[in-house]
């Protein structure tokens, strides 16, 4: 006993290291506040614009956290009542954790934007602009992975891994693996589950929730205003992009914020998340597999290094960003930026690979007997390739994303036979662009997993959210860099103003690209993380491990591929139909002559009303068919449908979620390649510009909307799944003892 | 042994009967097709331009099937040297009653349609009209099942189902059927396998292979034609639907008959013959699990029911087109077409039954302990079921494909806000409708699985296509009838005339439409059955069945999925590059002011040619992709990955072939429904309906190129990696052991 008690001190000072890493990402993150707060606004104009996008950003976040805190506090109080204690609790720190996150982000993107466009005003230097703007995209990447990190190491600092698992290690025998000590208040269905799992994965849970309240309902927001703010002023009325007289604008220009900045901090953070949930589950499953070879030390290694992966990884971000901060920047936003990754991504390897060889170097054991091909070097290349898949994926991405490469130049030439040529042609590039990153995927998954079996699929894909502090922070500059040109065009500044911020939007549309592939790579790996995970119990249960002539399971992964169509329908519906309210009302203001001449404001609070109504009606039937259904099926088909479930729809949802982006981004450059005149003889306003237009609306709800909610959607069900995993083998064996 | 040698005489009777059937079948066939023949073609120019449409259509067939045949050649010598002695023989078997369908098919074809139009301007009766079209189509369906059947009945006829598994019944033991001894002529690889295994599948192979490159091919011509037909028709000149003066527009009615007469005919024989070969694969798998209850007179009753089942079905047909065809019909064309339907799958179910008491009412076992769950009759059950789920996917099909519904009515209403909007909402709806299709597979999955087994999916499977030779029939019927509405307005015929074949027309878009949901459904259920056959085989040759956490069969899942992605671009650009080819020959001769006038025909030949050039020269690569990559991947990557690449692509196929499907019908009818004036305001010629144009063009490639490409890729991959699994695992273990 001596020895555990000595291990797990020892394992408390590493937990107590991350919590520092974690508190110094947070300072610098509340100087980032407050400097950019201190920030100059700019003219009246300006202050008046901006406070109207922030304001109406906090009417959102306001009505959409009542609902969402209603759905969580119901789910905390079931989770406590029948399943454990303190999961409630935990469920409900995942879900403050992630709103936090995203209220943080969204009042400094708010604050951010007005005061990127008064620097490019008063500098006229794009690198003194892209520091603004990227100072205020760090406060939300930094906030994910250090609250994110954070409530983790908490958990497990407070509860540990479980008696059962000590018992186990010291004698008790396997067999107490089952017999888990966790209940809830009220023990109807006698289920016995391992407090710290629950606990862990019910954080997780909370997470996920958020995120996919989040995605949904910010993705209707801003592509229903962002449409109908197009239809309005591209199609029935001929005005330049952004401008102030069409009332959809101020709406387009909060929900920038709210998808690309709310959206996508909780869906990362959710990532990040899971995979170290993943990661610790599994490493429980490799106890159970391996109790005759597995000390007590090796243990403690296996579950607390992915945590201490994740914190050298903030670290690794923190010194990154820092980095990049104080040094002088030129003229070569795409540059300061890459450079960023590079050191953040430099700096978590080689951190990684340190850790890597303190935890597993003089682990006592053996570790080919456990499957480690390369001993205690295996996780830390799986990490390596986690890292090297997601820049990988990114690049591919940029290649079918950008106007620079074939792909999107092809598309806009074919604008010049009209819109079914567009939209054939882009569907085309959407679903070519799959294969690659797809086997890359496959690849390391193979590698991964024979170095290091299931334990190197999670690892591998921490590696890739290792620094995702970093990889968030860059995605958050997009945002802010398109409003800082919204606003820069609204408030009628100088056309060079409009030329920095022109600059830093079309290098924050290639790093959005390139985030979405990372976001649909890491939702991959932590989805078949997930899903071993999931497997997994069945070895800890003692179930027998589904076959794949299991017409069950058939049967459910062919049914899962269909709930993927089926998601992305309700989400495409809701938008096209909100975006069509919204263009109807718009339209009712904009035939006001007053209006249209300028001389007098719109409305632009009824449109953010409207949007922020839309949004949240049509925000809770996706959200809770990606809760409901694993559970429901669970209970009533069993677990082997529900592995067959997860399985269909990630084998779906991957190449869907990169074809919605990707064709999504190839339209929207596509357009922009022929406004920028580089399509001979066809420039804006001429059929060719049209045909492309219709294509960039269409992309909109692919890669803003569907392609974005089709990541979480399949974690989410994966992490109700493994949550619940005790609870819906009880039930559904209560239900077939029924027949 | 005497047992045995009466139980095989016994079952040698039964086949007997079969090919009595099938002699029936195809004397009907020959009947119709000289009474089509002996009827009149109608008005010189109906002569001229029929005469056109048979001689470009003839020289398509030709050069295809030299390029065919080439491959077939190649692949059949490989067969029979290294892999077993007459398998050659059989797959060209296979490949020559799949080209003699086709053949058949497109000659009755390209007569019938002339003779539709001037039945139609002679009778100026509908149901008169209707009786030659289906008598022609019936001539392409009962050649179908009839041929297919032929074929696999005389397999198992001369080569019997092999003597080693005679000798498992005689006592010689299981452990034999491992050791096959079927050997190609040069044995080098030292394969060992099963003879008659190998001659059935080979035999499928054969049909899987001439429909690939059928449909590909098929495909690319008849949508190249079709949409640059309509960009010169409709977007660049404004010309009627299919005026004369347009050069693409003989091109266009060919390519009907390509595609929806050939490749449709080899298509769905695919799916009949690859079902039963399943099902027979399948019977010998139970053997080797129940060796100790099968006895001699249920294992034949197991192998040879599919046959007769299939050969009942057949009889059904005949009956229940000859009814149709001497009852005197009215002026609702659905009607009589439903009857046609109903009473072939009525027939089909009743004879079902009464086969099945037949085979196994008197087995002398108790078919439960096999996990058939209610005697003998659990297959005629599944048979049902998979009758009952196909007629269900149909309906389901028309509803979200057909005007008369809300889906498609709601297309037309969103066509009023542009392109962008037509086609966000036809990509909801095509999105939406795989759900209930997918539950409905999923559920008869189920169901059939429990009731019967794996070889109760196969049985499902088989009694959705048991009447197959109706549903082909009708499916046929559209063409027929659209070809004869192209006649009547390029031949210039009076507008009672149009009339009439226009209402055979849309009665043709629908039945198309369900006939699509058929093949896919079928294809879903004939793919499961080959997986579960390949599955199987992993018994059979003693090696473990994988785990759902194979992480080896993960990776393979997750690129099959990425894979029908890839084959989706590959068909969709190789489509619109031949299209832009076309229309620009065509804009060329357009240019000419006399042919515009209508003063000289164009040179229809020209672009005939194109097309032929076009289609030919892309249909390698994807047919290719289909046969070499389970092959290849197999004997590097092992069977387990095989498993999973098979899994992923069915799982992410089915869907998406449904999504094509519906998608393309949904515009298309959306498209109509604004022509025939039902959308107040925005008749044609409206900005509403260059939408709606817009939207049948992208639909035009999703429906009749990709769509129904997806389902013959999937059981072509199949068939592949069932028929060679012996190879494949030899090949890996060779490889394997060099590391």
């Amino acid at each position: 006993m001596l020895v555990i008690e000595e291990e797990i001190k020892m394992s408390n000072v590493w937990l107590l290291i991350i919590i520092g890493i974690c508190l110094i990402a947070l300072l610098f993150v509340v100087y980032n506040y407050i400097k950019i707060y201190h920030m100059q606004e700019g003219t009246d104009r300006m202050i008046k614009m901006s406070g109207i996008i922030r304001e109406g950003a906090n009417v959102f976040i306001k009505k959409e956290f009542t609902t969402i805190a209603i759905v969580i506090a119901i789910l905390a109080v079931l989770f406590t009542l029948f399943i454990e204690k303190y999961s409630g609790i935990t469920y409900i720190l995942g879900a403050t954790m992630s709103s936090v996150v995203c209220i943080v982000g969204m009042k400094s993107a708010t604050y951010a934007n007005v005061r990127t466009a008064n620097k490019a005003k008063d500098s006229l230097s794009i690198g003194e602009t892209v520091k603004v703007a990227l100072k205020g995209g760090s406060i939300s990447g930094l906030s994910v992975q250090a609250l994110g990190l954070l409530g983790i190491v908490l958990i497990v600092l407070i509860s540990g891994i479980g008696p059962q698992t000590v018992e186990t290690l010291t004698g008790a025998g396997l067999q107490n693996l089952k017999a888990y000590e966790g209940n809830g208040l009220i023990n109807i269905a006698r289920l016995l589950t391992n407090t710290s799992v629950m606990r862990i994965t019910t954080y997780s849970l909370g997470c996920s929730t958020v995120a996919m309240f989040n995605r949904v309902a910010g993705g209707n927001y801003t592509k229903a205003a962002d449409i109908s703010a197009d239809i309005l002023g591209k199609i029935r009325n001929d005005l330049p992009e952004d401008d102030s007289r069409v009332p959809n604008v101020i709406a387009d220009f909060i929900g920038d914020n709210v998808n690309d900045i709310a959206g996508n901090c909780s869906d990362l953070l959710e990532s990040f998340v899971a995979t170290i949930a993943a990661s610790i589950v599994i490493a429980i499953g490799l106890l159970s597999s391996y109790s005759n070879i597995i000390t007590a030390e090796l243990f403690k290694a296996t579950y607390i290094f992915p945590l201490v992966m994740a914190g050298g990884g903030l670290f690794g971000c923190v010194l990154g960003l820092f980095i990049v901060s104080i040094r002088k920047m030129g003229n070569n936003p795409s540059k300061e930026l890459n450079l960023a990754t590079y050191i953040s991504a430099g700096l978590t390897l080689i951190i990684c690979g340190v850790l890597c060889y303190v935890a597993f170097g003089n682990s006592g054991v053996d570790l080919k007997e456990l499957g480690w091909k390369i001993g205690w070097a295996s996780p830390w290349i799986c990490a390596i390739l986690g890292i090297a898949s997601g820049v990988a994926i990114g690049l591919i991405t940029e290649y079918y994303t950008s106007a620079d490469y074939k792909p999107t130049q092809t598309i806009a030439e074919y604008a010049t036979e009209g819109e079914a040529f567009v939209v054939t042609k882009g569907d085309a590039v959407g679903s070519r662009s799959c294969l690659f990153p797809v086997l890359i995927i496959g690849a390391s998954l193979v590698i991964s997993g024979l170095l290091c079996g299931t334990y190197g699929i999670a690892i591998a894909s921490l590696g890739m959210l290792s620094f995702v502090g970093t990889t968030v922070s860059i995605d958050a500059f997009g945002p802010i860099a398109d409003n800082a040109g919204g606003l820069a065009e609204s408030c009628h500044l100088d056309p060079e103003v409009r030329e920095i911020t022109d600059k830093l939007d079309s290098v924050g549309n290639t790093t959005a690209a390139i985030g979405k592939g990372f976001a649909i790579g890491s939702a991959a790996f932590a989805t078949v993380s997930l899903i071993c995970a999931f497997v997994g119990n069945f070895n800890v249960s003692g179930l027998p491990i589904p076959k794949i002539d299991d017409f069950i399971l058939i049967a459910g992964a062919i049914i899962g591929g269909a709930l993927i169509e089926f998601f992305c329908a309700i989400l495409t519906d809701n938008t096209i139909k909100s975006a069509k309210e919204l263009a109807d009302v718009g339209d009712k203001q904009l035939s006001n002559p007053d209006v249209l001449a300028g001389v007098v404001d719109p409305d632009y609070n009824e449109l953010v009303r409207l949007a922020t109504k839309s949004a949240l009606r049509r925000m809770l039937v996706p959200s809770i068919i990606a809760l409901a259904v694993p559970f429901v099926t669970g209970v009533f088909l069993g677990p082997e449908f529900v592995v067959g479930l997860l399985l269909g729809s990630t084998i779906c949802a991957i190449p869907r979620a990169i074809f919605m982006g990707n064709s999504g981004g190839a339209f929207d450059n596509a357009k922009k390649y022929i406004e920028s005149g580089q399509l001979e003889g066809h420039g804006k306003g001429s059929a060719a510009h049209k045909a492309a237009v219709a294509g960039d609306t269409i992309g909109d709800t692919r890669k803003d909307v569907v392609g974005v909610a089709l990541d979480i959607f399949i974690k989410m069900m994966s992490t109700v799944a493994t949550t619940l995993f005790v609870v819906i083998t009880a039930l559904y064996a209560f239900f077939s003892s029924l027949f």
